[in-house]
């Protein structure tokens, strides 16, 4: 299989929150990079909604709506029909978790390459077994150049990059401690309840909003701690629910235990907590990482920008003594930077042509890493059904 | 035993740190409350040292010098001497933990009022059976009226109570969940690792600076949350050590379960972390308490005065929607309200005559409070000891 040539021929499957706000606006955003093929929904309504919002004057003219409902569905029309067409390269899926995992293995068999969101799968042995069907098999087949990455957009932020090198240079990789906090205010009308199957009576995602959400700042303090080797080890959990809308579980209060990702270690284990409430009245959105190392102290913050109320990630850096010697604040280029990161490695190039270039790097997208988020995840919600048992976190990038 | 008389007349025993910065100077500061008759400590030299800091104008004159090392010890200048003196009403003990307790039973066995430092114990058990001894025998025998607390000036810092009443009131003590973070940048040459039995080759307090200092943070903690009738209920930790001089442990990740102390309970049990990092690099000396509730967030910090720079109180209270609603600053006034707590205790009275009142109202010194302090202390270290298994905390206030 050669590379394809820009622009990258993409369909993309769903129309939830996220396919419409996030993935279609930064597709249609970059037509020298994508084409946008084809939209796919199960049913014709919701598929078409999502076409409706790619603009007239878009260059490469309107895609093609595909669904699996309805009674008249045109064979032609399918979701199989779509992921046979030879003018798509690659699909970006955007479905709910319980549904997406078939869906992805569908989409590597027809030979496409896949962006899918995160969580990788609702569990760890799900998930990895689709890995190492993919790694084992799908991806090998065409020369090893089948690409799936998981969207993990915070693993991209620059944001993120820039606290993992000041983790890594000025903390020299040194964690002694860590906080990682995670507040929101939800309420009974959040557009992430009303879909339904994240939480709730209906919920096919186990863990709900800690899984949903939580995989995403799990994914900012491993990036970080990564960037010296560290891994998560052992993981020990309470939690509860608070809000029924948001069952199965909405707070979770944890703690991990790092060690190094190749066995050698020193003999004091560095370890941290986590702290997750989707229940936090008061607290409509904030995101703390705190980093304790040896020479000083790393803050990674997420909160309203005081002066234009935007959400921001406010990043700096204390050293010994107590004086703040670095800071930058950035937005939110999570998206595009992972559509960005899922083009370049299709494309087989370092950095794509005629865009700007990106100084901070780019976010590690490979699915072990995302399974590795929702490992640790899966770990705290195991310990909080039997009253703080500790559980080992197992390996997942090697196992 | 009838009341004592104004001026309480006080024994000093002990000449460390806080004997001669907080404690000799609150004594000295209220003569019409207190006369101090006499210094005790292990050395001559030390004890007059101590002696030395009391005023040449000080209304009550010198105090006297007791000692039990020296070769010429005078049997009229012992501990037990000065214990003997039917002209001393109250002791207050500020002596090494693992000597401190059996200086605290020798004192109540002479009917002296007791006002003894923090942690009452070294451990759980021998804590309690020292307050059962207190309760059952040492203070009945004069028709119930002896006196002991232990001095935990946080519980009694104005800045907590008015916490806790934030939390009762505007909470309606509904705690969702809960992040306790405390972290101090220990140097070597830190005048509480110079004293030896805290931390390092030769301390003899089990946890060390966890202890030591750790019991004040979980007091505030406890002190919020009990207002509305929650106990700490289980624990899980992990920890460790990096700076040697800080042995045993330097750092405690930690997780906390609340139950209603009657055992009523809703099915859901809030939890919550606490972190505590004396190698904490970056972070001089930092405390934070944040109380999420059903109704609103409450904050609870200590740090620099950023105008002065003077250690100050930081409590506000965060609405639904995010909202700052009350706000107030406060300064260091719990060792002066212990010492006021102390003397009402001992005169039986609810106000003292002319000295100013207390808005705040008081904290509760008993000793089964502190040691219910120590019993979540020894949880975390004995679960950070054995990887985080879970510990049951019993509830010491009705053992």
């Amino acid at each position: 299989m050669k590379a394809p040539e820009l622009p990258i021929r993409v369909a993309l499957l769903g129309a939830g929150i996220f396919a419409r706000n996030a993935h279609l606006p930064t597709l249609v955003a970059h037509p020298s990079v994508f084409k946008l093929q084809a939209i796919y929904s199960r049913s014709e309504a919701s598929a078409s909604k999502v076409a409706e919002l790619v603009p007239n004057d878009y260059l490469h003219g309107a895609p093609k709506v595909y669904f699996d409902q309805g009674e008249n569905v045109d064979g032609e029309r399918t979701l199989d029909a779509l992921l046979s067409r030879e003018d798509v390269d690659a699909v970006v899926i955007c479905l709910p978790s319980a549904t997406q995992i078939k869906v992805i293995q569908m989409a590597l068999k027809h030979g496409k390459h896949v962006l899918s969101e995160k969580p990788v799968a609702t569990g760890v042995q799900e998930g990895l077994q689709l890995v190492k069907d993919y790694e084992n098999v799908l991806k090998t087949r065409d020369g090893g150049h089948l690409i799936w990455q998981v969207a993990e957009n915070w693993r991209c932020e620059p944001a993120v990059i820039w606290a993992s090198q000041l983790f890594s240079t000025l903390g020299n990789g040194r964690v002694r401690t860590f906080a990682l906090t995670c507040y929101l205010e939800t309420k009974k009308d959040n557009q992430y309840v009303k879909t339904g199957w994240r939480t709730g009576d209906g919920a096919t995602l186990p863990g709900g909003f800690l899984m949903d959400g939580g995989v995403h700042w799990i994914a900012v303090l491993r990036a970080v701690v990564a960037s010296a080797g560290w891994r998560v080890d052992r993981a020990c959990a309470f939690g509860g629910l608070w809000l029924d809308y948001c069952a199965p579980m909405d707070f979770i209060s944890g703690i991990l235990r790092l060690r190094q990702g190749d066995g050698s270690q020193s003999e004091t284990l560095p370890s941290g907590t986590v702290n997750m409430c989707f229940a936090a009245s008061g607290k409509p959105f904030e995101i703390s990482l705190t980093v304790v190392c040896e020479s000083g102290t790393l803050y990674f913050q997420v909160k309203p920008d005081p002066i234009d109320g935007t959400r921001k990630y406010f990043v700096w850096w204390v050293a010994e003594g107590g004086e703040k010697v670095v800071e930058k604040t950035f937005g939110f280029n999570g998206i595009e930077e992972e559509f960005r990161t899922f083009a370049k490695a299709i494309l087989r190039v370092p950095e794509l042509p005629n865009v700007r270039n990106n100084e901070y790097g780019q976010g590690d997208l490979s699915p072990r890493e995302a399974l590795m988020d929702v490992t640790v995840i899966e770990a705290l919600l195991d310990s909080a059904g039997v009253d703080g048992k500790p559980m080992d976190v197992p390996n997942m990038l090697v196992l």
